[in-house]
């Protein structure tokens, strides 16, 4: 892995923003961000795994509310501080239930919301 | 343009990431940075500006090169700290001249070149 690693470029923060892309429809799905550890445990796992900023931890995409995202390829940008991640997401990528985070838009100077939740957020997150 | 303002999360320098997507294929086109004022003036001209990290200025997207994108819709995500463009882009997107700036995939621990310019990068700079 070290001669992708020696391609990307981190932040001061170590971090990477990867993009997350449903494999075969083209859906951009979410961004967020990854650090060396993650894109190693994604590649090892076929499972992405990312680091929460808000958390200020190692996330496993899915492992508390089942919409977990299987790696079909990883891509890199001509200047390499940037990942596209092709997946193939099992429902809902957004923490809100929606199938993808851009789910506003702005329109005629106004924000509309063009998405509905596939699943109840109190589903995604409820504890067993 | 205030109401689409108060909604987002600029970063310490003033910078929220941005993804250009071509609107009608769902081809990731690049990630590139905006501040309010390249948001402003996207809005504005329907031409997407970002601003250049690397040469620290606003960037008219396709103003040296003349491969442009012109603005579909804007949209942002579920926590506000990243756009999704949905654009037309006239040309290439990449400074390579390639249609999109991931063109490197990671296939069996090794980088692979996918895809090549569409037009010389000299011919995309050169002085008139």
């Amino acid at each position: 892995m070290s001669p992708l690693l020696d391609k990307l470029t981190f932040n001061e923060a170590g971090l990477i923003p990867a993009i997350a892309q449903q494999h075969d429809t083209g859906e951009v799905l979410m961004m967020a961000w990854m650090n060396a550890d993650s894109i190693a445990e994604t590649l090892k796992t076929g499972q992405v795994c990312y680091w929460s900023r808000s958390r200020g931890k190692f996330w496993r995409k899915g492992e508390s509310s089942g919409q977990t995202q299987k790696l079909v390829e990883l891509r890199l940008d001509c200047d390499g501080d940037t990942l596209l991640l092709l997946v193939d997401q099992k429902g809902a990528a957004c923490h809100t239930g929606r199938r993808n985070c851009f789910f506003t838009a702005w329109r005629e100077d106004q924000m509309v919301e063009i998405a509905t939740p596939l699943i109840a957020p109190e589903e995604l997150y409820k504890t067993p």
